[in-house]
């Protein structure tokens, strides 16, 4: 059946969406034979809804643990209901169905990260553990489930766990990023030295060439310094992305007066749409990265200035993203040492 | 100075913004050297922000009048505050500013309409003069302000005005098609029987041509039957757009079993992303027009069931926009049929 490759078996309601939009969701461990079941050690609760849930219940460790289990034991799902958002998990593979046995390169007992949001997740927690406030992190008891669509990666062994997990959960912008950037291209990248925004910048500067030209913004002068240090970007500008006329000029000033092919927003603030779209050429790509992007203030900002630029959402999935975004990890001591000082 | 070409001069508050984003911008009659000055006739104000003001003043007329009124003395513009949206106009060119004599194709005494949002353009409203409640049209007197960025276009001679307008508020969709869709291409559109989803049939059945396939997809067996009568479909299907799993197998099952190269969103309904990127195969393209796309649902959603698919949002503007939308109207009688019935 068609549908129990998203899981839509799992949906108790409402009838006929998809597990993400259901309220409710079914978390039974017993899995049906193209689902996978994970023994799961801990969450990674997406920022946004930790930070809800911390101030909500003011930083009471007791009230954050009980207000987790609610709304798992409401949803069958961590999916807070305030923010929309989820987050990841990571665990060992328990079981797997029977028709995905063929299908996957994982083995019972594998450790693995999921890259589907806890949004869709089908989860039960017996048990929480401890809480890392100030990583977003839940120590648990409980049982989690893959579909077959679902998409994870193996932990890798050559980098330690919380490196290996602040890379995967941004893992989709380097790589579409790599995908997108051609030799010869300038690209201005705005929250350049963000968790995603570095990671792209890195990918910018390798897939531009000798030709080609990355310009990264930033709003601190502190990261101005630390990102003209990586040498990932041809030039750093220093400006407030949420005002486009000075994001515009500043822009174009480091770009010897020229528009560029494409600007890739990673600035997790609203109101940054237009300095995205301004500073592009006729026909250029506007890459939307941030989860704060208005997908009205971006069409109809575009068509009020009257600029002819192609406007895409970053899709947090792409073909090898988990792999192009570690590789990245590996092959740059410099973004190596960024991760494991920030995250690690 | 570069802001003067968006209008940036205009803005009162907040500073370094531009006039969309503003809550307040002057709307001085006294031009600027790279202004235009028109005398208006009538607003079209956008459906959302028509039907909200109607409900609020339970149907007054004088009311209405009275609350737009208020809006455009508070802000400048004809700017709604609750759903942000405005709409667009026509008037007469009264005055254009010596830096853009040369580079415009219009004088003075011209009738054109903007295709630039009310949100971002200065009004100054003397009088109502009538409220047309089913057409959300208000006749005024008063005067506007374009900047150099500012779109418009000269009412055709050969159309009525009303279906113009019609056309031209979608203008975006159709011209977005005409410029996406290849030869051979699958497309699958939702919504292809409102006013953009039958200009963005029509284009598409146009481009892809003999070995290319259109599927479109209505809410209602009435609309179904009006659809298959324009033959701008190859297939024609029923479903409810907010429930993906039956879009999905409806869609397949038109495609022979086949996943389309793109989808285009026309359903101005909330919740429709996932039925735009189910249908979609390995790296085919989801172009929402609706306004009502949520950036979230679209990226979380596309990347929860692991579709390496493009997310498009549709720029209301692209070269010789107006044009090829008023152009299909000229070329199929039965395009022009249906928008004389249901606009003109």
């Amino acid at each position: 059946m068609i549908g129990y490759k998203y899981g839509a078996n799992r949906v108790i309601e409402p009838e006929g969406v998809l597990p993400q939009t259901a309220f409710k969701i079914s978390n039974d461990t017993n899995i049906s034979d193209n689902e996978i079941l994970i023994d799961v050690q801990a969450l990674n609760i997406d920022s946004a809804s930790f930070t809800q849930i911390e101030k909500a219940q003011n930083g009471d460790v007791e009230k954050i643990k009980k207000y987790i289990m609610d709304i798992v034991e409401l949803r069958g799902k961590m999916h807070n209901p305030v923010t929309g958002s989820g987050g990841m998990l990571i665990g060992t593979v328990e079981k797997i169905g029977k028709n995905l046995l063929k299908k996957t390169n994982i083995n019972i007992g594998d450790k693995i990260a999921t890259l589907v949001s806890l949004t869709l997740t089908p989860l039960k927690i017996y048990r929480i553990k401890k809480i890392y406030k100030d990583i977003d992190r839940v120590e648990i008891d409980g049982k989690a489930v893959l579909f077959e669509s679902g998409l994870y990666v193996k932990l890798p062994s050559d980098l330690s766990e919380n490196l290996a997990l602040a890379v995967l959960d941004v893992a989709g912008a380097p790589a579409q990023t790599s995908k997108l950037v051609k030799p010869g291209d300038s690209v201005l990248i705005l929250g350049a030295f963000g968790k995603s925004g570095v990671l792209c910048a890195y990918e910018a500067k390798k897939r531009v060439g000798p030709t080609g030209k990355v310009v990264g913004l930033v709003a601190s002068e502190k990261d101005k310094e630390s990102l003209i240090k990586t040498g990932f970007c041809n030039e750093v500008i220093l400006a407030n992305a949420v005002k486009p006329l000075e994001v515009l000029s500043k822009a174009l000033e480091a770009n010897n007066g020229k528009e560029f092919d494409i600007s890739i927003n990673c600035v997790n603030v609203e109101n940054t749409e237009m300095s995205t779209i301004l500073p592009l050429r006729d026909e250029g790509i506007a890459y939307f990265f941030s989860m704060a992007t208005s997908f009205t203030k971006a069409t109809l900002g575009a068509e009020g200035v009257g600029k002819d630029v192609k406007l895409y959402m970053g899709n947090g999935y792409t073909k090898g993203h988990a792999e192009i975004a570690l590789q990245e990890i590996r092959e740059s001591k410099i973004l190596r040492e960024i991760f494991e000082k920030r995250y690690a």
